[in-house]
């Protein structure tokens, strides 16, 4: 018999019709004879609601409270889904975070998990209850204050009562049916990936992230957990994210991403000189600015220009908080540039498979497409092109490694 | 330095205009110079709507499912005003039951309080700030479960806070202004009572528990806490609900209440030997339905008529009960008759004033209208008349006793 957490988002109990399905999915893996713990997001739509009245009332709500406010949806999920499979004649009981010990720091809003101690989860467990868990929350552990675990939290939950239950699988149901290797709007062949490994996840920043939040599959990582992302809407078999298995090897790239968000910020004539860029940085840094591609270019004699990509909504803060130091680095100007847009290629199998950077710039090169910055990760290349070129730039590569097919047959 | 509890129930933070209002008005509490906890319900219709879902998903959903749903909704409005207040520079905190130390017994849905620990309240009004505190809900103090203290459990919460606080005032802030002579609706001219005591305000039922559950009342007599009810919505003096003053003796009847939803329940023919009330009544109490009045008519010869008064929503399930029992009894019949009302005229002065029951049957007698039932207790008299004489017999019996006049020009 296995120990399985699954876990359903927003969308999946968006509404009594939906927490009633996800009631006989849940009875349908008990009937197979497995022990069940299931985490619960809120009813979609519900946590913006409460965010939208607090900020009605205080343009400033302390986080403290936003956390007490916000946690309220994952419990009403919690009990109704309990009175849900109870209806069905499963015997089932709802667990807050902090009733199976979920703890965590003092950092509200987006608190991190110190530990879990599951008794009240092995108890019901033993009892052959399903365990329905509100997920996204916590409590402080110092001073019992309810905390939350940040937006899409609830993965976070699920995946780390994973490992503490020592589980023998993590299944997040979602409004998609897995991890494609291309935004399947754009090309419509994308392919759905049976597998995927932790590490390609993570670098799937746009992709991924829609699908997983992005501390679940580090804590998945770290702790060697699989993590099952399936649809609750359809049957399917889903993505399974997992540490890097010897049939992931043979697949050399496994999906082209895309990231429309970002926007370039270039200091221009520095001179090139030692801890210009410390300074740059750790000033944008102050600023709590998440700092994506950096880039120098050496250019022509002593100056040199220092270009990185910040979130578009950041950018003005960036300019803001680096125009101080133009005179003090006895630098030249700020240039911004929001017409960009970031596509990457991954896969584990670049590691020993070379050529793929190669085939990358030919690509786009023979495409006519500019590539305006390059960074490159051992699994991942990215590369800044003009944004209007993006959807055209995600077809030819996901043409030029074969994406659509499946990796045996390219 | 007054510490007070003010509670602020559902229709008083029915939407975020009017919680930003409560906020106001619990700022100028504060600026009084006094220390404040305010303890509130949930957004008006919230804790119908969750009941609604639970009841769609499972005609019989568990209590302790039903506790962690529903006691979500004070919780919104308890995160809500300390947002709301600290928009207004007034610092403030917000507590769920179990933060305060609200520990219950182990009976969902209806639990009740064992202790308040209270101890972060203590810190937090000795930091200058207003708690505020989610009402409704405590923690079953073996489980560690959500508990909810039944229907208007929020004024049950709010005076046992001002009990365990040692507070000097509860303050009672709902959608009426006080507590009336009689139902405005039916007598234009009642009139809003000053004072009235504990004893009285249980015994006015149908007036009393729409302004105050009941509960919250024997609290506030069993442990002398003043509670003193007021509108959110006007400015005016209300009904403090307090024990027994000189003040009060003077004044023979307080008022007049009716109730429109009982049923008369009589069982005919019964042999006149002991044992046989105590054998309806057993099965009645094991049906779990609450009697009201209780008559035995003593009639001719060795037979008797027992009747009594039960909510019309259980006479159905009164008469089923009993309906073995004719047999066995050696009973005639059931009669049943939902064309009925009670009428009481309540008032602490009576213990020490005759003929307020001779005044009462005169009264009612003079205009014709028929008395089928009457009980009476140290301060209240009941009579058990014809549905559609309700109105008038009200009007007579407000006048009879110059209830309109102020105590001192009766």
């Amino acid at each position: 018999m296995a120990l399985i957490v699954q876990k359903y988002g927003g969308t999946s109990v968006g509404d009594l019709d939906r927490i009633a399905r996800v009631a006989q999915r849940v009875g349908r893996a008990k009937s197979d004879g497995n022990s069940l713990i299931v985490v619960v997001s809120a009813m979609s739509g519900e946590t913006d609601k409460l965010i939208e009245m607090a900020h009605k009332l205080n343009d400033f709500p302390p986080d403290r409270e936003m956390d007490l406010l916000m946690s309220s949806g994952e419990r009403v999920t919690a009990a109704l889904l309990a009175i849900a499979l109870t209806d069905l004649g499963i015997p089932a009981i709802s667990f807050t975070g902090r009733q199976i010990g979920l703890t965590t720091d003092s950092v509200h809003m987006k608190a991190r998990i110190r530990r879990i101690t599951g008794e009240r989860l092995r108890e019901a467990v033993a009892e052959g209850k399903v365990a329905v868990v509100a997920g996204f929350q916590g409590m402080d552990e110092t001073s019992g204050s309810v905390t939350t675990l940040g937006r899409g939290g609830t993965d976070t939950s699920a995946v780390a009562i994973a490992v503490a239950m020592k589980a023998d699988l993590c299944e997040i149901y979602t409004d998609v049916d897995g991890v494609y290797t291309t935004d399947p709007r754009i090309v419509p062949n994308a392919r759905r990936l049976d597998n995927v490994s932790f590490e390609e996840m993570l670098e799937m920043a746009s992709l991924g992230a829609k699908v997983l939040q992005t501390r679940s599959v580090e804590f998945g990582m770290k702790y060697n957990m699989p993590i099952h992302v399936k649809s609750t809407f359809t049957e399917g078999k889903g993505t399974l994210v997992s540490k890097e298995s010897s049939e992931m090897e043979e697949v050399v790239v496994s999906a082209v991403t895309y990231d429309r968000n970002q926007a370039k910020i270039t200091v221009t004539g520095v001179p090139d000189r030692p801890g210009i860029a410390a300074r740059i940085f750790s000033v944008i840094a102050d600023h709590e600015i998440n700092v994506d591609m950096i880039i120098q270019n050496v250019s022509e004699g002593r100056s040199t220009d220092i270009s990185f990509t910040a979130p578009k909504t950041e950018m003005n803060r960036a300019v803001n908080a680096l125009q101080p130091l133009i005179k003090e680095l006895d630098a030249d100007h700020i240039a911004t540039d929001e017409d960009i847009a970031k596509i990457s290629v991954i896969g584990v199998g670049m590691r020993s498979h070379s050529g793929v950077a190669a085939k990358t710039f030919s690509s786009l090169a023979d495409a006519g497409i500019n590539i305006m910055m390059i960074s490159t990760s051992e699994i991942k290349i990215s590369c800044v092109i003009e944004a209007q070129e993006v959807d055209r730039a995600i077809r030819i590569l996901h043409d030029a490694f074969s994406l659509a097919l499946p990796p045996d047959q390219r």
